[in-house]
């Protein structure tokens, strides 16, 4: 496992275990690796360059230590800073403090959606404490795998809240079960890995956090050996399905195939499938 | 159990079983509960009411006798009124009949859908016969319990109709299986409760009705105690969510939050957690 | 088994296996009944007749042989069309290849379509071979069965693609699981029948393909028995849902069914379940 | 002009100068003919009768007296019932007063709109004083006709607000000059009646107060005169058609003929075109 | 001008009067150009072909004749096929009276809308009389030119129907001034070219038709020298943009010219403005 | 005028010449103000500043120099970074080459969608050579207005190519009038002033440069002097109105205006109205 020397951060890990595919590492132990603002934003900032990284073809998203995922918002920090109040003390006026506060959850929104706008797959392994900001980012994710003893749930209303940074956006897209969400989001009550995966929250149970990132990192590396073209238009296409109406989406797909299938990988994918030798496919 | 004094009706029974949460009993047993235009107008114009009233924070429905949640339409007093047939009698013309069944077809689905908007949130108890109108009326409840015995169908293919009060309209978002959607809509066939688990369409399944409306009053309780602010936030942005792109329901979320994390409510939570002590939440 | 005389095409079987039921067999069986061009354009233009076809009110969908639903393209004879390659030897200039691309993939993606489109609800049969197109044509049924022994997979990743033909616009509206649907089309990776109705891509498994044809051709004469006022206008309804927010389906619903319920079909059914006598319904 | 006796209201006049037109009266022209709660609950509640009453096929608003359209909210009424402050002394939370306000703009849009959806058509005649909510409620209107001398502002933003009872909603859909439209959203200045119509937010100048009230009945007169199907569903389908897309437009547009071409008036009008005489409709 | 042999049609003449520029002339002049089924059928059938014509860039629509562009539906001829009626005598009952004409109207819409799908521009001369179906064609038009003494109405109201071929559908989007569109909508009255023009219905006003066919053929040449590469994605890219938001329509943009800026088209016109030769490009 | 020292940029020069109200020039004179790269990541910056910036409360953009607002592209700098080829040499496959395409083309819709997004108004000054990319730029301003003289083009068909960056998707939701839009798109002809009046691109035509920026500078004054939190409101809530169905906008505006009215500027303003005075409103 190398470490991808290009990605320095003071709060996360980047390493390359396989050959194009990075594993991220929530890195505070420490504080359950709970968030504050300079976390986001590194957060952000790591996502925008994997994104165009072409050395990387998937991504595996985990956090450091056996005790957490994450446990959210580091209210404390975020406190310190005067995040979370919205620039207290900067005016009185209600007005201008909510205006401070929508431009304050706007950056926040952004910073957790560009994982989900990272042109390559984000695999997000959920273990031990994973609630409120857990659940925003692993709705951004394209697979959710869970670890058995995961503690999960949409916190937020047990803070007075209802939840802002995309578990309430996503969530209906995510998981087919309306009544279940709104049960979960509703009483903040934690759910269960079984649970989740009878729902369709995620996709697979693995019985400790250290099979469940090793199950995670081998999806990414079979992704990873596949042509980037075919995977990137994948998640590119499934995530506009999500938004659009059938008709909508077919379109945008026949514009969009219409340059990627002149592609070498597709002849060279064609020509592995005959001769069942593993194609090799250039950057992207 | 005390009675709510202001929710007088002469079709449905309205009680406070605990602080804070309304049980609405559908009060025609010896009719399986069907339903008639002056019921589905005082239907609208209890969760009206339940929407803006402060000692209200959360909502359950369910049919009064151990026989039905509700039969459906009550065919027989909907003729009397001439309302199904459209005005029969008033016109001739085609055009004008269609004219008077599209606004009876309006108001009907603007009453029911008054319990979708009520900005409380709404446990469906669906036990005993459950047919036509009952699934309507479940899909727009927030969370869907199920008393085991229940005969639930989607059962207007059968009187020669497509479901016009909103089961077609939500079902798809509802539950995430459109082949089983699809397969109990165009048949009308009876589905269990073991099988409106399994795909979704409710989220607890108990032995029987008793039961299941304790349940329900549990969980309406449970949801009671936590911030109005931040329960009746999650629903409005669980609601929007399901018929934006994610992009849009972000931004909504955002505005909303704007104003909503300068609440009391929040400060209350956060010390709540931190001593805890369960705050007392102002009304809402 | 009669054969419907009026479907005479090619790579096609067309019976009617039972009154108002239509089964169209993929006819190619020494080939896995993989497409070529000819054949989607046979394929647009049945599910055109059989639209407004009044002996026909429902359509079973399945492969002729043993071996295969159908194992996709046949990039041979595509190959051979030149059809793949966007009019290789017309032009050399990329935009000229890639329009003619473009409106290559827009006329295939039509030809499938017309399967959804078809005003009368199809049940599909999966078995045996059923990867690539199989799964495009699949969500574009209205009820999934599958055989045991199917072997399912979004295969056009590993073919260096991302699927154009529909799959991934209507997985996501299929299945409410995408967690899921990334990990299929991400991986190409095969997905058993038990799997299949875990997460509700289908709603029953057969022991084997015979089981399940004669599964889908009961199902079909069960909802062949019905007003198809009422069930054309139910799957119409449901596809609209689909891509509309509620709001919009509950008008469109009420000016639908404005002249919908004037039909004599309603009073007939009406009167069919006072007198329990089956109604027979006038043609559609 | 006989007084439609079933419309009486304290803050405005209906009557009907002519078969089927009738014409609404702001009546508070000592105020200005200025806004406060009872009068939007009123001024709903008049159109929502308009729209269904069978005696009624097109609708003149105007303000009573000289001076004023209507100079928008009656400050000073609107405070008195604490109204605008959200409920100032219900609650001093800022979540809880901004609910209180939330409510209370819906409520307020929701009258408003009424008159956009009121099934008949209906002509604003704008004169004198015509500042604020002047405009909002023009928006909603069909057909803008103005009378020289008529003063018109977007006025909130000198009251230091963003317009909220639908200006912003609706003027970029009525009208397609997007630089004007924030022009004077943005500055809050007076535009003239010539103004107004270079850039199509009236469709009409008429030389004063009188004349233009005499066009507008005249109009409506003559619309009056057509078959109330066509003309209804005009209004509808053109109303759809500024919120959706063209295809879903010309869909809902066939759903909804194919009852109507149904109609006698298509008979009846064919045939009054062939022998020129006036034909007579039913009523709807 | 030469006839375009590919194209012969028993109601419409196709001729090149100069190069890549074709003709469309509707030739039932003694008929007023009036349209019945065959007619709409042969309209969607030519432009379908012209879309992919690699010898046609640009389109003129006209009608033969001095007395009119179309004078709309063919009504004799149109109840001769018993079209209009819905399939009269086919039955009785009401839903198959309406899912008759449904099907009608929807196959009447779509040929007319193969005009707007027609990949190349086209534009339409209107003149003598435009009632009715003229201006359900013309908004499917790209460019609309006026002669003097047209005589042009949105005329449907006036035989008792809302317009259902597309000027409900197409008109808010073509023309900014909703007053106007529901004045000459809802009164059927005709509108003078200068007004077409001043509300923007037009964008050019010529003497008489003669000059108005011949300043849309220099139009239609001037567009057929351009790179048809930019000039189909420029008609594309507006056409998507009118029923999408901007965010959409940019990321769509950019994936549409991630493979057109690879063109020699654009290299040769960069070259041709440096050279300043006219450039010439490659079929398409 | 003083020079606003926190933006120092390379190419453009960001001046204060009112209280609250900052220029900003394009300063590339001697390159007819022609953009690279490196200026649209610059021009993306600056109005990412101005957007938060509390002593800014309207913008006007001009260019420098007479000759030109922008002459768009500055094709050989572009060339010279190897950008508009799309990474040309990076790799030979097509697929790749258009990905490379693509993320180039997002990047630089980002930048200038910036403008769009910049919380505070912005009034664009169109004058001498203003084509191409000078029009994508003028479509996101707020205010368009334009100095006699200027030679104005949608002129990307004249190089190869279908504008992407932004006045296909703009330009229909500015000007209502789809003609006009079509002809100047598709012909890359020049228009005047008075055209660009007449069909509503612009709000003001002034004789020259100078006028033309005095009178920009004193609107934004005008502007400026109002409600910070009316201004900014507005602009967000038109913004968000283009885009939207106007029940989606009223709900949106009541949610934004819940907080926003309860601002210290409403009563400050509404005493300003009553007094006369000015308010002095707090920085946002």
């Amino acid at each position: 496992m190398t470490s991808l020397t290009k990605y320095k951060y003071g709060h996360f890990l980047v390493t390359s275990p396989a050959p194009y595919v990075a594993h991220v590492e929530i890195n505070q132990p420490h504080k359950l690796n709970a968030f504050h603002r300079d976390m986001w934003l590194e957060f952000g900032d790591i996502f925008d360059k994997l994104s165009h990284d072409p050395d990387v073809r998937a991504v595996v998203l985990s956090g450091s230590g056996d005790k957490a995922f994450t446990a959210g918002l580091d209210v404390k920090a975020a406190a310190g800073e005067g995040a979370v109040m919205g620039g207290e003390g900067v005016s009185e006026d209600i007005a201008r403090k909510a205006t401070n506060l929508r431009r304050f959850i706007y950056e926040f929104q952004e910073c957790i959606t560009k994982m989900e706008k990272c042109e390559k797959p984000v695999i997000c392994v959920l273990h031990g404490v994973s609630i409120g900001l857990a659940i925003d980012i692993a709705t951004c994710a394209d697979i959710r795998i869970v670890a058995q003893g995961a503690q999960m749930a949409v916190k937020e209303v047990d803070v007075g809240l209802a939840a802002d940074i995309g578990s309430l956006a996503r969530l209906p897209k995510v998981v087919g079960n309306s009544s279940w969400i709104k049960d979960v989001c509703l009483t903040a009550r934690m759910f269960s890995p079984e649970e989740a995966l009878a729902v369709g929250f995620v996709s697979q149970v693995l019985p400790d956090k250290k099979s469940a990132v090793d199950a995670a990192l081998k999806l990414a590396a079979k992704i990873a050996g596949k042509s980037p073209v075919a995977v990137q238009g994948t998640k590119e296409l499934l995530n506009h399905a999500r938004d659009h109406p059938v008709k909508d989406n077919l379109r945008y797909t026949a514009v969009w195939n219409s340059a990627m299938v002149l592609s070498e990988d597709f002849k060279k994918a064609l020509m592995g499938g005959l001769t069942r030798k593993k194609p090799t496919f250039e950057k992207l």
